[in-house]
């Protein structure tokens, strides 16, 4: 009796357990992990969302100066459509079979509606996150798909056409194939694996893209008399402070993917993907430097920038399976991709501005098959399915929104605009007045 | 007796249970909300901190070429004053009547400091922050306010004037009226709401540029005969890329306001203010896009900057009660006052070289009102009331302290350095010496 | 009896304890800390990888217009070789003596190894961190110490040499001499302080950098005729974005020496370390800012671009125990020393491109010495044995490894090339192809 008496007293004493009463002072044990995994949502969105801006200086770097203003242009209105259209119609679209964000008898249809202030009345589902938080992560991946669209159509496409495009696609297309598999639909069911979006997020944007080239065609001189014409971007800095934000976007990208972080194992797990996130970048970068190397005998930086983006989509379908050595040997492959899909692009007069062709969609297929070399709940069947099915629905999908808005607005600027720059000619203005030559 | 027993046993035997005893080893029950609130600060900060960054960017994009050295040397002096002078006296003359940021006697004007080592022999208040991070926070907020003044009096303010100036701004006169709110005072007391600063920091920023723009008078030749003869900024990537990272910055500005991350119901609530924050700046960017459209026939990349941001500030004051819809439309009316204002201040010859005042005095205005239509707490008469007497203080205090520097040393730099450029004239560098044209 | 039936049934009724005996759902009391200490490294960790894109964006800055896109290059790649190498070597040799990281046999040879998939069969330390946050975090240690040299050797260096010079720095020389003092060696042992790297870090990229500048010699025409000739910087907003992304990583770097984010001590630590290190850098640009204008009449840029950062890696050493107040006097000197070394460096006929030597070097001994103004447990002379020992070996094995390059395959381009620019001789392209007019 005494023993037990002693027992319950050293309890009550503890003051970490007498402050465990007190519910209003500190958060009681079932808020705990969601607290971590809904502000690890937050970071890691903040993250995906500076992406935009890398996007932006990676594009704005990429093109020559006389449309610079017009892809900044395009890339700020992009991202702006793409939160407004995700919160009006896609998220929900998603997440079909979703109770907990859909509001009323809309269902999968209705507008996005978050948790009341304070939770109050609420019942949230503490064990994983607020649906803010869910959200606002979500969006970025939204956002982040339309942004390779803007780079492989720049310096010819009309800026309006374009944002409509970036509307279908964000608040339809996208929303509709990644409920396949992350709203719990069919692909999911039969097994497919894209840890965070290699197909879902980079290789939609890529057929997107590449329905757009296909049917816009390429810029007006590009291939001349059998020959691809250069036409070398205006700003490499920027390109290159493109490529570090999109770097460091990308470790929210792929570490929020763990989808929580309420135990040692998760945020564990969150510690691996930076890390092969980061090694698969680093590997791209130096598989393409080293392969222009030999190719050229000169390294080229815009490869070596576009390898490392290579890197991180290739590692994206699986950034938690891997081993250090396995996710570098990943991300050099998608290095050495871009290498040689570039020119090859090139042999077909597809005209991808950036390389985002190569990069989201080419890398993303890879880095959706190596999912099977690391993951053993993935089967090369199942992924090759899940990257056709996937294909085929965004490249039809986008393509009739393509040949619809050519047939009724026209979706090329007039030559004239675009020989001297669509920044005079639809803005009105230049992104350095004082400095190009051109 | 037998059932007490086991039950007691149990909770012995529960790994959580027996750490719990061992303080040494993990946090306390109390200290882990202490540990989630301080971490959210310092998170916030550097957010916030990075919008130095980003106005810098800003501010040298918007300008012409031979000015921008001066302005990047304007913007990192600026932060660093702010830096020192917040700690030496700001800070707790913002806290006056707060006794744990206070050291002996001087109370409100004794110099910032922090809590000892490893808290050692301190009682810290557990159910907030650390002081270190609360300090951290609100430092970030007050440079903001400094950095807002220097874009709208960019190319022809001398630079040590701007200094001082910059000095009793962050020192006396933002401290005092942060103090009336967020210290306590009598706005607080009032019923004044104004959860992260769309007065107490937009709009103060924006009234000591007023003030500073009426004394020091327009840019030579910007107003001739009767035309406002337009000035374009010389580097419209860097302007973009300040507008993402500032946006970037906001979740920090807002999200932490919040104050506490300790519950599930903080946590969500600061999940409602990024998505809210969000989709404001993204509906100030579309509504000045489609404005510009419609007015001009051609969009404004500046103006949809400006729009970006007009949203921001306009959400500030209420980031948290607002649904998406709500907060979409506060931001859009952000965004359709500045394309509306930029062109009246120029009627009125009032030179804001970058907008500052249309942005941050007007919309923040404009989103201080807008709390009352989803804060049941807001009351418009004291909000209007807090508006005026915020506006008559800082704006009558700013125009005193540039008055004297006018007096004293002068504010303006010779015409001859204003037609060549304060890159060359005070500082003898260029920003780009080898590119620009002018 | 009663009474105690009563407590223990109160503890049984809690809705937290509840839920503490469910351990799938919630993290367990044991798990808390682990994932405070492991996120806290993971958000350091990508602050301190932005400091890549940093130390580009400052580099590029800094150099010419014909040498930008080969510095950028270099940037990329040495990051990007810096990830490789130190998991294949750096990491286990940094830290030899513990048995966590170490695979097998090889111990400290060893390629570095995560922990497994949701720490399965696995006995993490749940009282530190994950494996692969630390490694996460101290890679990026790594990479930003060859960061430094590649400031210095810039405009003629060749890009391979340069490249292998840095897989010897960051596989060997940087994690031995890490080992001595964070690795538990003798200089640990010896009681030597250097809390976030003043010298293990900064001063080694500046030994590094100091013996390659000497070996490879100076520019072509930077000193002739016994005067030095300007050579500015192509880009002062670039290397302006560049600071200031560098001072944001730094509260990564300094904050998250920390090394524990578990208890109310350590996240009030680390908020006093956010703050010094702020202060520190502010303290550091406004001693350069007023240095300037009182010896040359003008405030110049670069120098308080560089006295911030040399604020910077002034408070490194000892970021916790200073006062604000304090840590404002160590950054200030720290600006000082830059003023006073970039023209003395010039006088030795030392040619170091953006001031790498005095930054990291100079202020980074100045750092390590001020130690025993605020720590008690630092001892001069222990301070000084530490900066000579890491300073003769990593200067003389760095002296070897460029000897070694320039006799087997020349480190310095060609003197055609070096006129002409490193970026059309070496890459083929130029960074801003439309705008120069070098």
């Amino acid at each position: 009796m005494n023993k037990l008496l002693i027992s319950s007293a050293a309890f009550a004493l503890l003051p970490g357990l007498a402050l465990a009463q007190d519910a209003d002072v500190t958060p009681t044990m079932a808020d705990i992990g969601f607290i971590f995994t809904t502000f690890m949502f937050l970071v890691s969105g903040f993250l995906v969302f500076f992406m935009a801006a890398g996007f932006a200086m990676l594009e704005a770097g990429l093109v020559r100066g006389k449309n610079v203003a017009m892809q900044l242009t395009k890339n700020i209105a992009l991202f702006s459509l793409a939160s407004l259209f995700f919160y009006l119609l896609g998220y929900n679209l998603m997440y079909p079979g979703d109770g907990w964000s859909i509001d009323g008898m809309l269902g999968a249809f209705s507008i996005t509606s978050l948790e009341p202030v304070g939770l109050e009345g609420a019942e949230p589902d503490l064990t994983y996150a607020s649906v803010g938080s869910d959200f606002f992560f979500q969006l970025m991946f939204c956002a982040a798909t339309a942004s390779i669209v803007s780079g492989a159509l720049a310096e010819r496409i009309k800026l309006w056409p374009f944002l409509v495009f970036v509307i279908v696609l964000t608040a339809v297309i996208y929303p509709i194939q990644a409920s396949w598999k992350w709203g719990g639909g069919f692909l999911d069911a039969a097994g497919f694996q894209d840890f965070a979006g290699s197909t879902v997020v980079h290789s939609v944007g890529g057929w997107a893209a590449l329905a757009g080239a296909l049917i816009l065609g390429p810029r007006l001189g590009k291939y001349k008399d059998g020959r691809v014409v250069p036409m070398p971007g205006s700003n490499l800095a920027l390109a290159t402070l493109g490529t570090f934000i999109l770097w460091l976007g990308w470790f929210g990208f792929n570490g929020g993917s763990q989808l929580y972080m309420d135990t040692a194992g998760n945020v564990a797990d969150i510690s691996r993907i930076f890390s092969n996130t980061n090694i698969a970048a680093a590997a791209g970068a130096i598989a393409a430097l080293i392969l222009t190397q030999l190719l050229y005998k000169k390294p080229d930086l815009t490869m070596v920038l576009n390898g490392a983006l290579a890197g991180l989509v290739s590692i994206t379908a699986e950034p938690l399976t891997p081993s250090l050595v396995s996710a570098t040997l990943i991300g050099a492959v998608g290095g050495v991709i871009v290498v040689f899909a570039v020119p090859m692009l090139d042999r077909f007069k597809i005209d991808d501005v950036v390389g985002a062709i190569p990069v989201h969609l080419f890398a993303g297929i890879w880095g959706t098959i190596a999912v099977v070399f690391t993951n053993d709940a993935a089967n090369i069947g199942t992924q090759l399915y899940a990257i056709i099915v996937v294909g085929l629905f965004v490249f039809l999908a986008s393509a009739i929104v393509w040949l619809a808005l050519k047939a009724i607005v026209g979706i090329r600027v007039a030559e004239e605009a675009e020989i001297n720059g669509l920044d005079m000619a639809e803005l009105g203005m230049e992104a350095y007045p004082e400095f190009s030559n051109a």
